[in-house]
């Protein structure tokens, strides 16, 4: 397929599907976000409290974690409740973590002193992409429960806990070709399917990739790459965006 | 005090609070509805199935079930995830098997066949009063999930699976007198806290009452009741009107 | 069916089944209770203890709480323990929790101090009634708890922990008139179940009614309440009786 | 201590508690006895069903399986319930396969044919040796759900399942004698602890002793087989005569 | 079948498989064993911290603890993984309780000080016999790991933590005679199994002897403690050779 | 930090740790291998089974799956069992996942037939890499469970499973430069950590990338991704060199 031809949807190949970051979508968190990626609709839930856990209290530091889990009926057919299974799953794990790896690489927590943030991000919607939209989402929220720590008195005037900002999208090798942003039936159809977060300032904080069919050679990667790049840089326009809009306009 | 006084929010006591009813919130179900009461928001999915549980294969009826869950920062203080605690807890075992019964109660199995529906009720933000609104918001979602599996044909286009409507509705004791539809800092303040289901033509499917501190006497108990008709037969035309407007219309 | 037509046991709508009410049927528990209600068996163990939980400390206050659960072979055909399943059931924490929440009803915690009782019901047999038997023998177990409690010097002589007593009972609509005190036959056969706990003074402290089938009106609900009063009256003095007798005379 | 120094409770160091056996205690089960070693108190509820596991189904074979529990109070200290825990512990899973295995030993599953017996021995009152009295207990309850089972036609009448009869005993090393059926404060003493299992004819079934405290020798084990050997008969003697008394004759 | 009948693998009655006793088979544990009774081979980890679990502070007594597993593809067809079924299964908890009592047998908890050893016990092959081989090469890897801690200053110089030493081995009658340390093969045709824990001076820890097939007769369980003497009074003698050969020369 | 300073244990940056991978280590399983990355020691044990799970019936398809665990003191200081806990770990989930994936990359499915092969992973000594490690011997393991099946008739003769062979290494930036497969020490302090699994014909089948403390840029990228490529060409010489020595020469 040439990189000219267009996809399912319409877009180009390096094209973003539709991003809304939407602010204050609760009353009671700390920082909250719905972001929505096309279809995907994640609920992004940023909880500030004083204090840390147990095994870093003294140290001086703060701490920031993340959850996310998907809504039963998020998803084409229902699927079931992990706390009615009792137990999570492997991939809820993963994706937890790697939301919480990437919102901690662009922390300073000694600047965050002994202050917790936990990051909800719950999918209650999902069209491909819920990772990144997630990771993506969450960090505004992260911005907002920072400040509202701050305006509390939780957090020195002064103290500057960010040391970036931080977004995802994915990448993959669809019909040959590597695309932007999969949705969901270019996810069932990649051959291979990247992750990548990267900072604000073009790094990399984290690259997953996964051959679901045949292995990918390094050319192919390297295109992966390109693309990521582009897309992480534009969504970083779009967190920012939405930062410089004035607190609680951007309504439901 | 006084019946005439009005309520912390200004609200008389036989008043609903903002109730909204959006239906289609969701893309893949085959019937949602976003039900807010005041700052309470549920999110109600219904998703309907062919086919019914093991135990109720060949017996020609459906089956109709519910589960209630909270975001983990749904409340004002976050609470753990059940299904990182790994247990379900005793409220919400308690309230998914309510909102069940409830919506089973107007259900004609014999009529649904060998369906199946699962109504899922995620409260995403708690402000009182989430099972009440899980209730009446799972009844609008239930009826497109119905009309959605008749339209695929799973359900006879003459088949009446459904006996009535059914809403639900709060009524406590604040301040010493009955009112109507309690928020979260009513509930608090409570001496008596009722939850009533009832159908849309005036019949009690459900009456929980429970004293949270001094019992109650028969006189309070028939003013309770009295209260929660009013709301009830309220919610019943609310319900109808969200149900008369073109579907997909009423849009996020 | 007319009012005056016999039940299936013989009895007349509104008569309890026999009650019994054996103190002291364990050796090591500060109270202790075999209640019956007809074939309904349920052994109520209370626990005395010093101190509160860890939330509760340095509060001044005490802590009753209950826990309910069957004997795998009380009921007709035998039932998998929650134990082996590994989680507890819907209906088991429903019921704990009631149970627990009727107790406290009538406990001044103030006057408690800073100690603890456990009431464990465990039904040895079930025919109907268990979590209302359940209640009315833990609430004679509690009274013996907080005198051995007071002997042991964990108590001032002059502290009175007890506000008032505490009963519970069934009533339910079958073959279309309000009975009260359904064994099992007419539970499954009853249209409404209804469980109501009450103060011995005549005061309400719960009401769960549920239309297992047609839902019903005001009036037959008024009938209901009407009996269950009745029942609570007398099994009121069935407790009174039983704590008037010698401590350790009734025995097994 | 010479031998004929009287225990802490007068019984000489060859002699058992009383023991009660009274069958038929539950109206439900297929065969149940209420097993009392002093005051160590069990209940035995054996449930006949139709059908093996699916494991064993096509064998022509039967199927006898027990679960051991103590209720929370039955201690002089309540424990908490396994089943709140979410699981069972090591000791629970330990006697419940020595009951199970104990009662196969004496089992004709091709006689028994495609049935299952479960044997639920609940721990009312412990006071020492619950694990012996349960299988004391349980193999009488035994006998009576298999005559339920045969009357109810689900085995022929010629049917001869029991190959035997089985019993158990508790024998230690108390003050550095051997001494039979020891209670709690004598077990808590006890350098040596060990259980047997006999059959009716005196032979062995099962045979486990520990020494709490230090090694034992050859010739103390001997002294302990020797004494257990004298309790099983006696045991066996007592289950005889309760299963000679016409059926539902003793009662509670 | 004759005494001198020659088993299976060619061993006489009474003569115990190949065994190997491998010391500091890893780098980390502070004493660590391979252990081989023919092919059974068990990896017994010894873990020595400082301090004691919370209930035991403050007593100035030590702690030994041990955990027994099989890795799934140790016998001969794959179990599944307990860490996968989320719980610990009868026969697990029954061995590790059995291990830990075993070692505690003749460790001085007073010289030991408030210091835990825990025994990692993992069956990597399983040929019959796998918690006798555990206990006879755990005792090894508590010594090693005794003398790591006193090297490191945990203990004084001049404590003396064991009292003595202790193997284990299984006996059965198989083929109508009393044999020694069993394989599979013989192991699943036993009649009768027993394990026997006994200490280096040929006093006894555990007697656990059970009937897989008809019970036995006092002259047989003589006949089995008979051959299980001279078994462990062997494994006593290799354990030592073990240990007096030079730390790490003995290598993988 | 330049290129040609030797590492902490005088490796070049390009230069595996000693590689040692023999097979057969246990009896019982189809295919076995003792893979040694240095001191990293993983038991990988592969199962072949006729059939395939439930949902892959008659699909006339295989299927390949993983565990990867690590015993309690395969590391410095000892963990908790994830049986003991009752749930596996984020970690141990997300790796098993790993594995599975990777083998899966080079078995065609159809030409397996409808087999099942679970290659389980168990970290014996842990010194980083065990992942790697892990996937490594896996691939081998795999190998000889496949001829091990055909020579049971299982497969036919001309069946070629295997589409390539696959292999994986560990890469990360430390003091600076990019060095190949890290050892616990390195790995501690590693700014970023990389996983890459490849086929024989090298290309990428995973790529897993985090920064643990700095994000990294494109340029170091690369290197990591250069190095990747040697080490695992050079672990696929030494596969095959395993796989070409005869069968059960290589013992342990």
């Amino acid at each position: 397929m040439s990189d000219s031809t267009p996809r399912h949807d319409g877009r180009a190949v390096d094209q973003l599907r539709d991003i809304r970051i939407t602010r204050n979508w609760l009353d009671h968190a700390e920082g909250s976000v719905l972001v929505e990626f096309g279809r995907t609709r994640v609920l992004c839930a940023a909880s500030f409290t004083e204090g840390v856990p147990r095994w870093r209290k003294g140290s001086g530091l703060g701490w920031v974690t993340a959850e996310y889990a998907m809504l039963p009926r998020s998803t084409n057919t229902r699927s079931d409740r992990e706390s009615v299974k009792g137990k999570i799953g492997g991939r809820t794990h993963e994706i937890s973590r790697l939301v919480g790896r990437s919102l901690r690489s662009i922390v300073d927590m000694k600047q965050l002193g002994e202050n917790s943030i936990v990051l909800d991000c719950d999918v209650l919607q999902a069209d491909g992409g819920t990772r990144t939209a997630a990771i993506t989402g969450a960090y505004v929220a992260l911005v907002d429960a920072i400040e509202t720590g701050r305006a509390a008195g939780h957090l020195k005037r002064t103290a500057t806990p960010l040391t970036g900002s931080v977004s995802a999208v994915s990448v993959g090798i669809v019909g040959g070709r590597p695309v932007l942003d999969l949705d969901y039936v270019e996810d069932v159809d990649a051959e291979t399917d990247m992750n990548v977060v990267m900072t604000g300032d073009g790094r990399f904080v984290e690259v997953q990739g996964t051959a679901e069919g045949d292995p990918f050679d390094r050319g192919l990667l390297d295109g992966l790459l390109d693309l990521a790049m582009g897309g992480c840089a534009e969504l970083t326009r779009l967190q920012q965006a939405a930062l410089d809009a004035p607190a609680r306009e951007v309504q439901r």
